[in-house]
């Protein structure tokens, strides 16, 4: 059923080196309670700024009603998202979740962040991430209208 | 429509050290089916015992039927997010799942997994966790009844 | 509730060591829109190729149609995979999804993509992935009949 191509191209380093890291915290206040928003060339400024040419870069949430993840800057798929994220865990009615016996009305957030994701890890090659022709990061907020973090962290050389 | 704030706050080191690496599994034995269970205190544990102080930590669940991710400890979302995943899928009828032919009746928790994740990368800064105020790591059980493991490995210096 | 069992197993290397990094992609054309393809064994001579012996293992889908996961090799389960995630996300009609105005017919495999996640990080131990008893990796295709890439980069010594 499955033709697997074959292996095709790859490249390593066997030269050894010492080890970098670096980190960076990027700061959002969005208005809305729920948006996408590209942060690729904020991680691609990071990674510059880190001088790291081989290694891994984590970009994760550092709050827990919001999401870092990669997929299309696509706006229709960006309204894609959200039609569906409503559908798998609506905000309305609040009374649903326990979570609301708190004070919060964020309940939804923290179901959608676990379908969206925390976080991201990507290969740095090159000095570069590695990415696919369409690869791009997303800070997804589900619980907007109050600063946020997102925090990138770099290892490598 | 998105306010996009300023890079504010960052650190990096530029000076070059060597690289140390440390593991450890974490065994659980969870009576009830389903469970989540705040392990952060011992993924601290661990990350002092590497005495790494910069790099990344991996915490994953070695169980297909368990995750590791990143959320609120509080009592009301646990039991949110469990009847949630018990409507995205629910474990009865255990005939509607194909693996149960295998003789196995966890299905159910083969699908609760993805979505919640198998597992974390956290950033390491100054020796610590490098976390937002309120995120904690959870071991999320969905068959359990038997002894199973997560895995925490740290690189680093 | 829970009994949480004593932390039993460790061991870390303190000493010191350089870094290695190690990079490769593997091709695949899958015929079928949708398919799940168990790609252990190409990770496996990734890591041996790299020599690396303990580190993390990064393994990514480069297309944002497409996911890499760790789960369970058994049929019936990728039968109900395939199930689950036509039911969370339909592809008929492709008119629900607003990224079709882009002329694309894949909206149902970006959300697909969601659940079953873009990437995995694995550890590396003693030359090894170090997994448990069940865990295998998974390229997830939902949008096939074209040429598509995954990446494995391995940081470590």
């Amino acid at each position: 059923m499955v033709a697997l191509a074959p292996v095709e191209k790859w490249k390593w380093g066997s030269r050894r080196w010492n080890l970098k890291s670096y980190r960076k915290e990027l700061w959002f206040n969005v208005p809305a309670r729920r948006a996408f928003i590209n942060i690729t060339p904020q991680v691609e400024t990071c990674l510059r700024e880190s001088g790291i040419k081989e290694g891994l870069l984590l970009c994760n949430a550092m709050h827990i009603t919001a999401s870092v993840f990669i997929n299309d800057d696509e706006s229709g798929l960006h309204e894609d998202y959200e039609r569906w994220l409503e559908r798998l865990a609506p905000h309305d009615p609040v009374s649903q979740y326990l979570h609301s016996r708190t004070g919060e009305d964020n309940g939804d957030a923290h179901l959608k962040r676990q379908v969206m994701g925390r976080e991201v890890v990507v290969a740095v090659t090159g000095g570069k991430l590695d990415f696919g022709p369409w690869e791009r990061i997303f800070y997804g907020e589900f619980d907007g209208g109050r600063r946020k973090r997102v925090l990138v962290k770099v290892i490598g050389e």
